[in-house]
């Protein structure tokens, strides 16, 4: 891991204290403990709970103070009454890295109870906090998991290269349960409420360096400190791609922020801008927000916006086509001497233009072929295969074929994967490979767009 | 049935004749008579095959001359060579309907053979002909199935109300099998190909009265006949919706679908003027098309564009608004006397606004008399429900709620339904109860919004 960076402690301790490790499953705390207790994390876990021996066969302790090795991370997940003291007790024993899962503070008008541990935090100045009001932490690397949530309610994604930073707690776990259902591998989530001392600026600072992630995606409905915001955005929007979703972008949405999370949404235009001028990606949905992060994340990056369509349907070549040009890409020209290699081989029927359409009898030859020469060819920034399993002449082999071509990452390839359940099966094959797919067309050319966008300005 | 219309022969026939049922199972005569064969078609299978005792362990005849029963349907699979001979046959023992499946047409600029058959079909007034170069029909209501294509890989989708009706046959194969995948029900198929005799307008023309058909889908490249498009959509549109997505709306689409099926797609702005002029809805792409249909075939008319959203989760509520907003509709402002009764019963963190914030600890209670509430406020046209299955207070238990909610259909009420792969458990559970629900927020808001405008210009 190298040096330690202010926030490892909370990514990667080796020791955590979970304060409220109640024995009652409905309660926050054992499903804490449950979760680090099953799933893969490696370091020490410390229950504190003063009304019992044991929790989940694990001793357990009444306070902080009976323990007399080092902590590196508290979990408080007690009433909010009962956060001040415990948190007190967390900064006296020089813990520097704690989140408070609790809510009922300043997300509910309790401002009185918000300012008492600000206070607190204040007197330790080494002691960092996450939340209150938040999920905590997933790191998929080591399963320091904080979340709340059950596994069958709430899937953990695969290892992967995309940190994802949620305000809203909610949104974040369904996001994360989403993202396991569909094979989007995920490095680091974090949901850290109301931000009484870390907010999304911190989260992001820390991600840009983190070298686990290789893109950020954010769900962000306001930020703390749009100065701060700026200038962490700026620094490093340019060398890791920075992905976000605003929510409260009408007038509408941003009365619900306001009643959602007491804070001010801030107006759509000064947001665009600030994004703009930062170098930040905005999607306009989430299926877009990781679409988006999923194509830079693992997609070489393009030299132009020439894409050629490969494909073995014909209409599903038309409505890509005009998919591309609508957002803006042109379609390429192959060079003379590509087609002229191809028509060698292609027979008569087949339509060597753009897209490049293998018709309904598409051999894995004539797929390679087609691929390896746009792949090649000069005239082609980028290439979109479109995979219409059920024409019966295509077998498994096109995994490899493809993957093959993909990975030597000459040039961005993206796979349109259409069709249901058979088509399903080699979608995610393909995925496991490296190689990126969407299910429809405009998904994939928008993200194709960003790709474009990201690098040109870079 | 009733009295037979023209077509019916090619929807419910009791017989049907495949000519070119090889034994071979490569070939497609042979996948088509093995699919009726192993489907629940009841009607009586003649394959004709003039080298084979039996196919399938059905005797086989060496032409339709050797059949002594009259013959509802055929279907012909032969080398495009061969099909005169056999669609003449087909004029001379009186079939009236006639799929030829075989390609090598006009589509590939064979025009010479494309010209013989259509002379040997006017020959016969009364023999309609589906194709060629085209996946011909499924009818899902009794199994008629000339598609050519086996089960594992492009899966029949289930018994429903929508029919779709596909220009191109592999685009149409591959979304018969995402809809099977997606549990999106299927009334009739049709992939009509080249359209030597019967067009898109005919199709159209007979399912807009077809009693099965609730909502019909169509992805069309170019219309034969533009006037007579027009007066099927016109008189037809607006008693049963007509959704289509045209492809070829960019000028690099149209060559496309020139190059594609030899066709010209004809302008964008002049369709676009038509559909408008016609009623017809129109979709931007695939997904959007069936998202369109399923709200037309089975969600209640609304009376206006107020949406009250109902969310266990504040932040999807935010995204939703601001997804409600872009696409036009109102946020509703709940009458007095609801929000006065819910406040008696909701804790005081609840926010009871729009969207009506119920929170991470929302138990089935609160969902009932929230949803009940708005289903009977008279400032409320349609009600969204948001529902996170993460939150550990809710069970199964509303499906039940809202499934009785929406089947009352007083008002349109549909579900987003959000997160992996216990939600998708709740989301084809609600269903299956005739629920319609949706996995993103902007896809259920355009829906909803496509609902709106198509029954405002009935």
């Amino acid at each position: 891991m190298g040096k330690m960076r202010a926030l490892d402690y909370f990514f990667y301790p080796k020791s955590i204290a979970i304060i409220g490790a109640s024995r009652d499953p409905e309660k926050v705390g054992h499903a804490i403990l449950h979760n680090l207790v099953n799933g893969k994390f490696k370091g020490e876990l410390f229950p504190i709970n003063p009304h019992a021996e044991y929790v989940l066969n694990l001793k357990c302790y009444k306070s902080l103070k009976q323990i007399n090795s080092d902590l590196d991370l508290a979990v408080i997940a007690v009433h909010a009454e009962e956060v001040p003291k415990e948190l007190e007790e967390c900064g006296a024993k020089g813990i520097e890295a704690v989140i408070i899962v609790s809510a009922g503070f300043g997300e509910i008008g309790n401002t009185k109870l918000a300012e008492k541990i600000s206070k607190i935090k204040r007197r330790y100045k080494k002691m960092r906090v996450i939340g209150p009001n938040c999920l905590g932490i997933l790191n998929t690397e080591n399963s320091v998991d904080t979340l709340f949530l059950p596994e069958y309610r709430l899937k953990r994604p695969e290892k992967g290269e995309i940190s994802f930073i949620s305000q809203s707690g909610a949104l974040g776990s369904a996001v994360l349960d989403w993202a396991s259902m569909q094979e989007i591998g995920i490095s680091k989530f974090v949901s850290y409420g109301n931000a009484m001392d870390i907010d999304e600026s911190d989260l992001l600072e820390y991600l840009a360096q983190d070298k686990n992630t290789n893109v950020i995606v954010m769900y962000i409905e306001g930020v703390k400190n749009g100065k701060k915001f700026m200038q962490s955005a700026k620094k490093f929007a340019r060398k890791k791609p920075i992905i976000v979703l605003k929510g409260g972008i009408t007038a509408e949405g941003m009365q619900a922020v306001k009643s959602h999370t007491g804070s001010l949404a801030g107006s759509a235009d000064v947001y665009n801008a600030v994004f703009r001028q930062a170098g930040i990606i905005r999607a306009e949905n989430l299926l877009e927000s990781f679409d988006f992060a999923r194509v830079l994340s693992k997609v070489a990056k393009p030299k132009g916006n020439r894409v050629q369509i490969i494909t073995d349907g014909g209409g599903y070549g038309v409505i890509t086509a005009d998919a591309a040009i609508k957002e803006g890409l042109r379609l390429a020209e192959m060079e003379e001497k590509n087609k002229k290699f191809l028509r060698k081989i292609f027979p008569s029927y087949a339509v060597l233009g753009n897209p490049l359409d293998l018709t309904g009898d598409a051999t894995m030859e004539r797929y390679k072929a087609a691929a390896e020469a746009a792949m090649r060819d000069k005239n082609v920034d980028i290439v979109i295969l479109i995979l219409l399993y059920q024409v019966p002449t295509l077998n498994s082999d096109v995994i490899d074929i493809i993957a093959e071509l993909s990975n030597r990452r000459a040039k961005p390839l993206v796979v349109i994967s259409v069709g249901g359940a058979y088509s399903e099966v080699h979608k995610r094959a393909l995925e496991r490979e490296g190689v990126v797919n969407f299910s429809y067309p405009e998904n994939a050319v928008k993200a194709l767009k960003a790709l474009i966008d990201y690098h040109k300005k870079k």
